[in-house]
């Protein structure tokens, strides 16, 4: 597929931030010029990790880019998110990360202490989340050309037995879960860049998701359809692209959906819906809702898994759409997120 | 293996040019801080590619960051470069390439036809190489924080049958064959800078280097104890590496070792070694002397492999020292690059 014959045209004549948000305008970006040329007629590969065989063996491989600013935040640092975000989108494509490599792109001036620090975060992420790194790249750019520094992690894993995600294997009346309160990391390095004067006891959710997949995939296997982590663009994006993908309606409960009163304070500052905001250690699933309730069951007794809750769930109607419902019947539409209020948040 | 326990230790109080620049500085920082703490006992990662195994197949795995300067110079580009790059690391480490990832760091501002010309690139030497690219990501940094685009490739591949390196299997009498000229990838950078007054009809020898390695494979399977491709740093920096790993002595014959006359004109004034220099398409063998003119012959037969030859042998003395001999019975230390006189060349 060329980009000529894409469904969505790429016609910006350069590329701006909102590119990089995760949004409606990345999304056009990839899909309507980078995937046509690099993927041609393999779409698959635009989800959060591939599958790949080699010599008979299933191997999953995902790589992501960190650019986050500041390098170091309440609850995290550009080091352990650059391990935790490789691991998790692995995690959400149902396999378990056993090896990354990592490259940086230093700034000539860079503190060593700073470099020091972010191996060490590395490292030590790494060790938590049972994965080894195998190699990496160092490279230099002159003083001013680059801000700081930025990471690139790539990692490969196993399948999880027993899990077969599709979003055409999502069905109506299927249960959307959600693994714990949203917009922590994107408020919290908001609030870290002094962009807001609010003095907030909140971190960032950086962590890895897999004990809460693995739980998950134990207690429903092939009841799981569908996993993401709602990263940039956060809930509302991941579930527009579902939505659009399995071209039925999502129903949330907004009521059921835990936002902490910090997040929301901050949101409302902003006028930001938490549900556009980045999360860093959440994860949604959508699972059959005959092995709905016992998939939360387990996935609440898993180590951080105890907030997790249903917030809605998969119906016919609206096709391609994401209803918010309040508790007084009413209703408004979720859209992706537009623009990039947020700026490098990861 | 802490960096307080490390053999070499890295005091620099903050990060320069020159430890990006592949040779003495950069083997500081990764030897002396990045690989204590990242790899641990593991220093076999510190190789141009790593293999784990994944459900019982082996599966190589290497990455590489990209910042080189023009994006597009004679010969190749950032993109092309990438997937090369990426390719051959895995090539000398005795594997094919099977699947890309890849990542985009661009600056808000980059012209989007200079993003579709390097997306365009890299699908065209994926092509060439016979790998698949299977997934990404795109991060967007204000404009000023980036030059333009930094890309990073990640690749994993399946191991060539009946190949087994090991610097520790190299042995005195082992003869050392380079695939090609030496120097033009780095000389056409400076060129295409601008930096030195001449006109010279040179190109970048970027390429894969996969077909010429498969046919040393087939030709000396086991023989083949050693490859590298001698990108940053140059043929001195990975024969000094070898050198020192395999506490041989390496004796080269100077002039067997092609070199373009405007490569080593460049140089003249420069007063650089063209042994210094990188290059993108070139390779190092150390094949047993047994099977050495085998290895040759089919090397110089596989395409791209004409101007292949024997440049020198392995000794037991000087151990772990490179030493260049003249026709004239005289000799000198070649050392590893020191220093960074072509900065961001890859």
């Amino acid at each position: 597929m060329d980009p000529a014959q894409a469904k969505i045209r790429f016609r910006d004549p350069q590329i701006e931030m909102a590119h990089g948000a995760g949004g409606k305008a990345s999304r056009r970006l990839i899909e309507g010029l980078i995937a046509p040329i690099l993927f041609g007629s393999c779409p698959q590969y635009l989800g959060d990790s591939a599958l790949v065989e080699i010599d008979g063996a299933p191997v999953a491989i995902t790589t992501d880019s960190f650019v986050v600013k500041p390098l170091r935040f309440p609850g995290g640092c550009i080091g352990e998110l650059a391990v935790n975000g490789t691991v998790n989108d692995l995690a959400v494509g149902g396999a378990r990360a056993q090896a990354l490599v990592v490259t940086y792109v230093l700034e000539a001036g860079l503190p060593t202490a700073t470099l020091e620090a972010e191996t060490r975060a590395m490292a030590a992420a790494a060790a938590r989340a049972g994965v080894s790194i195998v190699g990496g790249d160092t490279k230099v750019v002159e003083h001013g050309k680059a801000d700081q520094m930025y990471v690139t992690t790539c990692g490969i894993g196993r399948p999880l037995p027993g899990i077969n995600l599709a979003p055409g294997s999502v069905r109506a009346g299927d249960k959307i879960i959600l693994s714990g309160p949203i917009g922590d990391h994107g408020i919290t390095i908001l609030l870290a860049r002094g962009e807001l004067d609010l003095e907030a006891d909140l971190c960032s959710d950086t962590r890895p998701v897999l004990p809460m997949v693995e739980a998950l995939a134990s207690a429903a296997a092939s009841g799981v359809r569908w996993m993401r982590d709602p990263t940039r663009g956060g809930v509302a994006t991941s579930l527009n692209e579902l939505a659009r993908d399995c071209r039925l309606g999502i129903h949330l409960v907004e009521e059921s959906i835990p936002v902490r009163d910090i997040v929301r304070g901050a949101c409302e500052l902003l006028g930001l819906d938490p549900l556009h905001i980045a999360n860093e250690g959440q994860f949604l699933a959508v699972i059959d809702s005959a092995c709905a309730d016992t998939a939360l069951e387990a996935l609440r007794r898993a180590p951080g898994g105890a907030e997790a809750r249903v917030i809605g769930e998969v119906q016919e109607q609206p096709a391609g759409v994401v209803l918010a419902n309040t508790r007084y019947g009413g209703s408004r539409v979720v859209d992706m997120l537009v623009g990039d209020p947020l700026p490098r948040i990861c």
